[in-house]
């Protein structure tokens, strides 16, 4: 869909928030969630309360499938429904490889700081994985100035250790809360599994029995090398691609020669 | 001027950049410095390399007076014209107000870092001035987590001590170069003051003789009070003002009761 808005240039400043919903044949999956995180994103802004209620009903109707689009500014309210990337539905299925980067950034964010929102401002998001794709990788992982792993450009991080999956704590790390990593965390249990948040270095992460990118979208992307260094698939991807009610046709995955 | 863009949502995700230029009587002020840090900034965020000689024909032809915003993305080029905002010609006469604040943010920027670009994504630089709005404040200036001056939300931080008329060096701050900054530095020796860059501390740059936020439609404005310590006026304001071709009607300003 190739639908245009008409707006203010002052709209294209960044100074808004946003939400991508996976459309499936079941309905929009995690609506409540990102209706509730755009609205908390709105007021880190200080933007009016989104309507919620009629932006509920409105895409609880949609029969359409595919990725919709919340766009909302102090002047702009839009709904888009577009095609999922065929580059989403690959590296959902082969994995990604991934390089791990200092942002620079302390996880102590500053009072005013938009991090836990999920704001228009997507410059630094999209150069670093222009950055990445640069150095033959398919997306990166931030490390903040201690050294702790914050987030993807457009992704939560997700790892399993010891029979634990665990993502990192939003509001320590200064991140944004991601919706698809809480949701899989919340289904641990009914798998067998721990759930945890813990902050976490980057040789931490790589000693894990698996890590994945959780993002909406994407669901999982599972990740087949960490800066250059290739780990084993894990027999967990397909299960937890499952579990979040992703399609299970993962043929070329093997199953059973993860570490855990 | 109140003109509509149309425009794709993906365009509304900041990433593309910007400039604002002060539309003179005589003409757009530093109209080719400014078009040259558009194509650079253009560059650093991988956009095609702006038409800057069509842009230069149609900019210096216009009649208008006023602020003139030229923003430039993917998919959008577009100039539009509206009055200056009443409140910049106040802090220009009146002073401001000024908090300092850790950015969380070291001055090494990451490889992919667009700090050295005008982008789109300001969602953090307003976020930061509603908060010292908030506190009381005018504006902030931002400090880098190793304790660093590196500049404000939208203006540079120029300084004069001892004779010396100073700025943040933009590469080693990792911040955006400020035009008008560098501009005033450059008329430094015909006023008989010496020009430096330095990386200056909160308590260094409290020590100065006077403090600017320079930008190019406030010109400067003087520092009247920093972290709620009011400071004297300096004589140099309207020396500096008139320098940069503002008008120099101050009667408010008290011309002999600066430091320096």
């Amino acid at each position: 869909m190739n639908d245009r808005i008409l707006v203010a240039p002052t709209d294209l400043l960044g100074d808004g928030v946003f939400e991508t919903i996976d459309l499936r044949e079941s309905g929009p999956w995690l609506l409540d969630q990102h209706l509730s995180r755009l609205a908390s994103s709105a007021e880190i802004l200080g933007l009016p309360a989104p309507p919620l209620p009629s932006l509920r009903d409105r895409i609880a109707a949609t029969t359409e499938v595919g990725a919709l689009r919340i766009i909302y500014t102090r002047d702009v309210l839009h709904v888009s429904v577009s095609p999922v990337p065929p580059g989403v539905l690959r590296e959902r299925h082969d994995g990604i490889r991934v390089i791990s980067a200092d942002q620079g950034v302390s996880v102590r964010r500053p009072p005013w700081s938009v991090s836990a929102a999920k704001s228009l401002s997507y410059a630094e998001n999209f150069a670093a994985r222009r950055w990445a794709a640069r150095l033959g990788a398919d997306d990166l992982i931030w490390l903040s100035t201690e050294g702790y792993v914050r987030e993807a450009p457009t992704a939560s991080v997700v790892w399993l250790a010891g029979g634990e999956l665990c993502t990192v704590p939003p509001a320590e790390a200064g991140i944004l809360p991601g919706i698809t990593a809480a949701h899989l965390l919340s289904l641990a249990p009914s798998l067998g599994l721990a759930a945890a948040e813990r902050m976490v270095t980057r040789p931490e992460l790589a000693a894990a029995d698996a890590i994945w990118l959780a993002s909406s979208l994407r669901g999982l992307a599972e990740v087949v090398a960490l800066d250059g260094e290739s780990r084993p698939r894990s027999r967990w991807t397909p299960r937890l691609l499952a579990a979040l009610g992703f399609p299970a046709a993962l043929s070329a995955v093997p199953d059973e020669r993860g570490q855990h």
